[in-house]
């Protein structure tokens, strides 16, 4: 169970607010679950009334009995059985407050709602006081992240077997699903991508019905969800390589390459740098690797911050990020090289940052 | 390919606005699928700016080749390289202009964003244009549907060989996961629920490690998305009854009510009745089964709109849901009865309203 207080207290340190209010639409707020420990289920329309003190969460009846045996102790649970009495315990709650939201969430139609119906002093955005408490991960989400981790490494350790001549990116990708699933992954953390051949010069692309073929790229991004927590890897293969190929000879190197920058960002990676420096030693490295032929390609970021979201609140590893690291970060490493038409290679590992290093999870 | 034409017009007939924009940010606003077809990937950041006689596309670097390859025809695709180059294009569109949003969406510090950036003349909520326009399905999404109904039954044909005595609730979740990846489903359309015995009785019940037991009931509620349409069927088994026992008596009694009131509901469906009469019709004769045994058991509305989103825009089988049905239309038919402390029957299937009644999909 998850330590309500310290978390509500990381949020009023930096907010000065009366009240916090996190509400789900028809979509959770991430934040819901930081406050909570309660992941899956839909909660459409339920929330989070929270004060430096404790909280209160305001649950549809179809939802009540799940939310009273997962809540952490120190939440109080109401079951919202009228309109009536929502708004009376809003008004009572919110009136004449300073009341902070996530403005990065909550809709504008909410927003006004909210602001029309609670009658508060003022609304203030916290999104930022959620990015700061979120990005520092507690033992608890560590461990969580770490699992989330295992279940898509056996994944990979599995997938390559289903690797055929004729498959096609859009079987691969249903295939790892089904192995996330089978390891105990809740849902796959973000939708597969597999990538055959010169599709994973995209790095977002989406898997369709190119068939695989010999001596070819096959480029799977993929990440589980465990209880509310993410994972998010890279793997890039040559399938049945003709090493005495010259596209073979182009791909390994290019492999190689990013394999290197991935291992050099890495150690680079410790409390006090600032975040855009990970970044700026893979993509140097890739720069200058055979004579700048891959100048430019490094076409996305380093990293990014994960947790509950698989793009997570808290800072990502690019250039222009002068936040400095700190330990319990969790980001994502992962280069890459694009060359358009040809293939591309990314090669992607979750990373915690230790006391005085880092380490992958 | 769908017609992007036919769905600006739908939008631009009722929301009096020069242009409309629709932002994501790391969830995807659905009615970026509406506009552009596009299903899946992340396209996080990504935006349409869409005005009555075209629509442009800004779709960062990670994403443009996708979005180039599936775009319809009708839709400038830009890519994003810079910040300056976005603003640019936004300014030069939306400056001085009456700019509509999905305030049902579009988080407040976006609309604050978009306000300062864009210097349009007024901001308005169009969210009820895209309620109008989407609860009318074409086509090409009731065939859409129909396929996400297909990949549920056709997983739900085959779970049955899974229930054994000691299995839990969550390994069955997976287990149909697994089930509908195999058929064809790009994701699970929300997170699958499954409830042994007493838990069946809490609608929204999140699987646990609850082992499942003879003479039990066992409901699974669960829906496939497939090419960015949601399917959202239930159904209750009674798992080794123990035909002579009284418990199995009751819980048959429930199913046959349930079963019952689910085609009294699809009877009274067709265009032109209020939307809650349905489900007046369905309470009515739950309520009125067993001498009134189960009088206000009936915790839920009988059913919601279906289509990007499990629940979707439109109007919901509730009561006090004076809007009236229409034809293409489509919703889920799910009554229930729900006993605290000794369980639940809840049955779904997805309905389309026809041009003289309604059908199960």
């Amino acid at each position: 169970m998850i330590s309500i207080a310290k978390r509500l207290a990381k949020i009023f340190d930096s907010a000065n607010v009366d009240a916090v209010v996190i509400l789900n639409t028809n979509v959770q707020d991430s934040n819901f679950t930081y406050l909570t420990g309660i992941s899956g289920g839909s909660f459409e329309g339920s929330m989070v009334i929270a004060s430096r003190t404790g909280a209160t969460l305001l649950i549809s009846p179809l939802e009540y009995q799940v939310a009273k045996d997962k809540h952490p102790k120190e939440m109080k649970v109401v079951c919202m059985k009228s309109r009536k009495q929502t708004l009376g315990i809003i008004k009572k709650r919110l009136k004449g407050k300073t009341v902070g939201i996530n403005g990065g969430f909550l809709p504008y139609n909410q927003y006004s709602r909210l602001k029309r119906l609670a009658q508060p002093k003022r609304i203030v955005d916290v999104s930022g006081a959620f990015s700061k408490a979120r990005q520092i991960k507690d033992r608890d989400e560590i461990e969580l992240i770490g699992i989330a981790n295992n279940i898509v490494k056996k994944a990979f350790s599995k997938i390559e077997k289903c690797f055929e001549v004729g498959v096609t990116e859009r079987f691969l990708a249903r295939k790892f699903n089904e192995l996330m699933t089978e390891y105990g992954a809740d849902l796959p953390s973000f939708d597969t991508i597999v990538c055959f051949g010169a599709n994973s010069s995209v790095p977002h692309h989406i898997p369709g019905n190119e068939k695989l073929t010999k001596n070819s790229f096959v480029l799977i991004d993929a990440g589980a969800k465990y209880m509310g927590y993410c994972s998010d890897v890279t793997r890039t293969f040559i399938f049945r390589p003709d090493k005495g190929s010259a596209k073979y000879k182009r791909m390994a190197k290019m492999y190689d390459t990013v394999k290197e920058a991935q291992s050099i960002a890495l150690q680079s990676m410790k409390p006090g740098i600032k975040c855009e420096l990970p970044h700026i030693r893979a993509a140097d490295f890739i720069n200058k690797a055979h004579g700048g032929k891959y100048k430019g390609l490094f076409i996305h970021g380093l990293g990014h911050s994960i947790g509950i979201d698989v793009h997570d609140l808290g800072p990502s590893l690019s250039p222009g990020q002068k936040e400095k690291m700190r330990e319990g970060m969790v980001f994502s490493d992962e280069p890459g090289i694009y060359v358009s038409g040809f293939g591309g290679v990314r090669i992607e590992d979750d990373v915690l940052i230790t006391k005085d290093g880092a380490e992958y999870l």
